[in-house]
């Protein structure tokens, strides 16, 4: 969208009405009662970077933390091409089909410079897209990575509050976005294509390590021999890394989304894991875990946010930069002040 | 050392008293002397968590900084047991051979654990240590891994003003200390053995992606033909890899330490390396963001030492802490509170 558009303005004035207009308790009520227009309103909410906007989202996402927690948070990840929507729409109708309310949506750094999102076209999803159990929702909007996966993290809740038990979270960018969207999921899903190394894929030895489960995408017939060898390769990868904290122990299987063949495997994981770390606990200590990580990341996010809106903090943040690349200043000295001034803030 | 030990009490008296003894203007004259008792005074006062040692060590690196960067900074990284010291060793007495002055020094983020650090034994570089142009430091204290890598990037300051020309930083421990290397040095070098696949050596393609050398150890007589292999396999691999910034294209080289063969070659190609980046501006371009990076890092690294040390704001962020783990409080509420506290602290 063009911002020097004048159609522009006349679309942001009339989103801002409408935001304003947004009360934190109406949207919870209509939230709990699974109404998917409140929720596409509240996750915008949420996005916004007004004041009073935000004051609002606070208020209904502590609403609804009581409402939460109850969904299974699953991460899918995987070089471009690996048909991670493929496999998204393959699964979700399954299980739509089993009972299941699934909420879509994905964590894309990228987007934010580009302007646009992959899943933000739904063509990609197209039966998904148009079932009542489904809630896509493009990816959330934001300057930063630290702003995308707050706005993420919000809008799990507010889908959990709203009754989706599946949230399927896509990593759209490469690089840190999978250990953001791992940050935040309870079971992370690595997509995989056969016949080519895990070099060759870019995938970090780091990335095969988060991962509670390996598919072997496009097992399509006459790839099945090819996908048999990827399935022992990624199997005898996983065993050298150290047993998970979580006593999950991962697993690999081909699949085909688009033949839709052998998905009750990745179905039957899921259940077996959940109920795995429900039993222990350990599933409880991991969202706390993440919640205490999200409090320090949310917590430099809003101070980056701070210095760069006030205007006096905000000089004096450029002038310590220039010091520093000038040689008069040293980085910690400048740091420290900084932090002095941030300290003091209040006083002058 | 045991921190119970009476012994260790009168030592930490004794060293109190000696860093307390320490001026700024005194250290810098006798710094720029090569004096190597005042160097290592020096840098036991930036390790100094006492807040009048933190005050004269910051007003020596402003003093030192002048006098700074006309050195070779170069980062050793590779797993354990790829023959890291015994290549410094090599090296160091080739550099030493060739006229130059070299400090060594490490970052083991897993030492504050342990309690004591790798290149504290220096038996391990025998030669080296006898060496009056050489100066080894043992990793740098502190309980953070931010915390090491602020007084090692320190320390190479003040290692520059007393006149030692090659900095060589090695990496100990593994995962997140290549990337903290990497921030502060001008040249990364890969260590890798031959006959082992990249990820049995558990090096990350993100680390393969930082270097600018990567020398394949132990190419001693009878291990000639795989180190070739290997060779080719990795300037194969670092082919797939986009150019880098610097203009540099990266080398890679068998060498042995043990029979000091080709060593003539990382030399070399530092040589070149400097010549380039010098001329083209990028060193002082690189080294202007590192530095920038720095104050960034260093100032949240303050921000937490801030927070854990004053009672009152230590007190709310456990409660803050609690709330969250309790599903009280959302992780984005609970650190605009930890923000408001700091901003509104002067006030209390």
């Amino acid at each position: 969208m063009n911002h020097e558009d004048p159609k522009y303005h006349a679309w942001a004035a009339r989103r801002k009405e409408r935001l304003d207009g947004l009360k934190a308790d109406l949207l919870f009520a209509k939230i709990l009662e699974k109404d998917r227009a409140a929720l596409a309103n509240a996750i915008t909410l949420i996005e916004s970077t007004k004041l009073e906007h935000r004051k609002e989202a606070n208020q209904l996402i502590n609403l609804c933390i009581p409402h939460s927690g109850k969904s299974w948070r699953i991460g899918i990840t995987g070089v471009p091409g690996v048909g991670k929507s493929t496999f998204i729409e393959a699964i979700g109708e399954k299980l739509v089909h089993e009972g299941h309310r699934i909420a879509v949506m994905a964590i894309d750094p990228s987007s934010s410079v580009s302007g646009g999102s992959i899943l933000g076209d739904k063509t990609r999803m197209e039966k998904l897209a148009t079932m009542d159990e489904v809630f896509i929702r493009p990816t959330a909007s934001g300057k930063t990575l630290g702003g995308v996966a707050q706005h993420t993290r919000e809008t799990v809740i507010l889908c959990e509050a709203a009754g989706y038990d599946v949230i399927l979270i896509e990593t759209v960018g490469v690089g840190q976005s999978e250990t953001v969207v791992h940050s935040m999921v309870d079971f992370f899903m690595l997509l995989m294509l056969s016949g080519a190394g895990d070099e060759l894929q870019g995938i970090k030895r780091g990335i095969m390590e988060m991962a509670d489960g390996i598919l072997i995408t496009k097992a399509d017939e006459g790839n099945e021999n090819s996908a048999q060898r990827a399935k022992r390769t990624y199997e005898g990868a996983l065993h050298l890394f150290q047993a998970k904290e979580s006593g999950w122990v991962p697993k690999v299987a081909p699949i085909s989304s688009l033949q839709r063949k052998d998905l009750d495997l990745p179905l039957q994981w899921w259940e077996n894991y959940f109920n795995q770390v429900r039993a222990s606990g350990y599933l409880n200590f991991k969202r706390k875990n993440q919640d205490l990580q999200f409090f320090e990341e949310s917590f430099q996010y809003q101070m980056a946010q701070f210095i760069a809106e006030d205007p006096h903090i905000r000089n004096k943040y450029a002038e310590l930069k220039q010091r520093i690349t000038q040689g008069t200043s040293s980085s910690y000295e400048a740091a420290n002040e900084l932090l002095q001034l941030i300290l003091h803030h209040g006083k002058l």
